[in-house]
This record gives structure tokens, C-alpha cells and sequence, in this order.
């Protein structure tokens, strides 16, 4: 696992399921994004990691997951850095190990309280070109 | 059918549907929230219909909700008016008929801006009020 | 807290939580469906715990829940034991001790291979008769 | 339009929305996912719509949309045919006419009792060419 890489599990709800016996594809989305809210808590270290919109999604499905894959984790890799945008690549995996997804998403950090995108802080800058450096890839 | 009540459906999606094949049970209450929120605009016809919290529900599950269903309608009975709140009795029904559940909830209007909750106005206690007295029940 | 009891905690999901900032009423539900299963399945030792359905709910609902909140959990005690049926008396809350709803459901144990309600095991009702009896309440 | 495009209105819910006003970036997936299946009713004229998976997306999120919008509608376009596959280009709008999404997806039917992916009947092959064949793209 490269240094950029962390791994969050988040467990699976009995909701999460469709009618087919899989995790619903939208929820993919929803699954990824509590793992990558809390990659740009815990790594990129933004003080308010929800405040973010999606710009751009690409998903790839590898496999399907079922309840009793119990929980899924993502590891969650920095590939560009924009002004206010970021780039990340995803891949979702299950306990077994299997690979259930792999994407890629851009996302733009927002100011709530105005309304419009923010550009990244210093700080935010710095960690995150330190972190794409730091990618051996 | 009474006077205050009136009929609204609700088409189902794919995503309400869980893995026993049939519309989870938390999702009566999504279904029923988009029927009763247009009630209240178009019955009761508050200015923001939205604008209120669930207090209190009671609910039994009558019939499961298949995917062949398509849509449900809910039947709006105003029970009780209260200061800021609003008790309704109601039964959601299939298109061929079949109640699937029947219940009640107690809600609360509520001032958006302030956080807080709102007496009705007037005009819509003078609502209720008619709504109520053409009950013959 | 009585022997019968026990505490889970299910995490929060930034999706959980609707336009007015906090939990969505239906999800209560989604959440209380975590507990409620992991319940059937440690405490009442279930052998397919998700395999039930509801039949009732009745829910207070106490204070609100915002995603700061990070986690609920809830207590579930036995109430009454039927057949096929079980009544739970649940009560969430979140870490910061704060009662977040009330409520009490009666669920129905189904085979689900052959779609019908199923009777609790002599095992199952041995440990539900149990829990009953070392109720202090 | 193209003639091998067709527009479905799907209506929002309140539920849709998330914590910051905005229909939940997930929940794109599930309204197209509802315009899609009846794409491929109404138009594919597939006899189980609903039996397929997702293989891939991808999705620019070009607007919000907020719950005054009411209802989105998809045009549906398709691309490519595959042995049991299809790829379909996908553009969504509300009211106003306002584009809030251009994706593609790629679809896998399903022979959900055997629960492998299955061709395309020679019906549904050569309704898909006449499709591709009417595209002026």
C-alpha cells in the first residue's frame, strides 16, 4: 500500500441490498463517499471534510457485493490537484479481499455558508503535493 | 371517502424494493411523507408544506409493497389540531386496492429560519378546523 | 441496564441526513433495523436474524440527530414473546447520552425459502422465556 | 431528439435531497436508473426490464437540483451494442430545461433465476440496431 493510501471499513446495512441480493449500485457511491470523506479528514486533514460536491464520477463494478460481506473499505489515492478540485482514484474492496469497485471521482471543496467552491487552503496545498509526491505510482 | 381526505400516489422505484423483494419497511414512511407533505400543501395548504417534523408514528404493516404495485396512495385524515401540531390518520393503498398499512403521526410545523416550531396561523387552524367538523367519523 | 439489554452502536452516514441537517424520520428506522438485527442475532442468538419482517412500529421521536452525532445506538429489550412474533421495546441514543427516540416494534419471524411466517424453535423461545424472566422491569 | 431518444419525467422526493439542500449525488444514479428501465421497456422493449446490472458509469454533474425542481426526466441515447451488453449515453433535466447530468453507463442483462449474464434475444438485437441505425450521431 502506498503512503497516500489509507484503508476505512464501513460497515454494510441490510438496507444497502436490492432487490437482487447485492448492494444497490448507487449505494456504491454512498459507501465510497463516507470512505473518502474520512481519507480527507484523516490524511488530507480538512477541517470540514463533508463540505465538498462531486464534479465527476467514473465507476467501474468488478464484483458484486452481498450482505455477508459485512463491511466494505476504499482505498482512496490523490491523482491531481486543482485550485478547488481534487482528483482521487477508489478502489472498494470486502474483507475477503476482493476487489468490488474501482473509480475515480473530482471532487470541488465548497464554502457552505457562501455558496460557491473554495480554493484549497496552504495547508491543504502543501499536505496534498506532498502526498502526491509521495506516490510511488 | 370523506371530505378531508384525498388521494395522491406515489410511484415507486426500483431502490425501494429491499432483498426480500418488497418495499422496505422504512420506506413506507419516505412513501407516505410524499403523500402526506401534498396533503398539506394542497388540503391543508400551507405555504411551505416541507417545513415540518415527524413527532410521533405508529404503523402497521398490512401487506408487503411488490415492485409490481408501481405506485401507492396514501388516504389524509386529520384527527386532531394542536397548537403547532397536526395528529393524521392514514392508509396506504395499491392500485388494485390492497391496504398495505394503516397509521398514524403526530407532526410539527416548524419555523425553518428559527430552528423552532410554529403555532398554525389563522387561516390554517380555520382549515383544520372545517377539515375536522366534515369528518364523519 | 437489565440483563436483557445491550448496546450496539451503528455509525452515521452523511446520506442519513436530509435537507433540514439532521437524520430523516425514515431513517430512525434503517437504524434501529441495525440494532434491532444485531440484537436477534447475539442476544436472542438467531440463526438468519435478518429473516423477519415488521409488523408494527410506534415511535417517539425525542431529539433530533445531526451527523456530529456520529453514531447511535440503541437498547432493546423483550417485551412479549407469541409464536412467531417478538415485541422489542427500543430506545436510541446517541454518545453523548441524549435519548434521540422511544419506540417499540413487533416483528414476525418468516422462513423466507418458503415465504411464510415461521415459529420461534424450542431453543429460540428457551432464550426468549429467559430474557423475559431476568427482565427487572 | 433523435428518434431513438425519449423523455420520462421521474418525480423527486424530499427524501432525495441531502443536508446541504441539494439532491444527494447517489441518488443521480437511482433517478436515471429509473428512466433507464423504462427506456428499456418503452422503447428496447425488453420483457424484464429491470434485469440487468450496472457494469460501468460515468457522470458529470453539471447542476444542482433542489427540490423546487419536482422531477427530472433522462434522455436516453444508445451508443453501442454488445453481445450481452449496452452502452447508453445519458442526459438529465428538470423543469426549466436545465441540463443536471451527462453520463454513460454500461449495462449487462440478467438472467436473474440463473444468475448469469444472458444475450440479447434476436427481438431485442435487431430493435437495438434500427436504434443505433436512427441515431444521426
Amino acid at each position: 500500500m502506498a503512503d497516500d493510501e489509507q484503508t476505512f471499513w464501513v460497515p454494510l446495512r441490510f438496507r444497502d441490498v436490492d432487490a437482487f441480493g447485492h448492494v444497490y449500485h448507487a449505494e456504491f457511491l454512498t459507501l465510497l463517499d463516507e470512505a473518502r470523506t474520512r481519507w480527507l479528514r484523516d490524511v488530507l486533514r480538512l477541517e470540514r471534510p463533508s463540505d465538498h460536491v462531486l464534479a465527476r464520477v467514473e465507476l467501474d463494478y468488478v464484483s458484486s457485493i452481498v450482505a455477508a460481506d459485512d463491511a466494505v473499505c476504499a482505498d482512496v489515492r490523490l491523482e491531481r490537484v486543482g485550485t478547488s478540485s481534487l482528483t482521487l482514484a477508489e478502489t472498494m474492496r470486502v474483507r475477503d479481499g476482493r476487489v468490488v469497485s474501482r473509480g475515480r471521482v473530482v471532487i470541488v471543496l465548497r464554502d457552505v455558508e457562501r455558496g460557491v467552491s473554495r480554493p484549497l487552503t496552504d495547508d491543504e496545498r502543501a499536505r496534498a503535493v506532498a502526498l502526491l509526491a509521495g506516490d510511488p505510482g
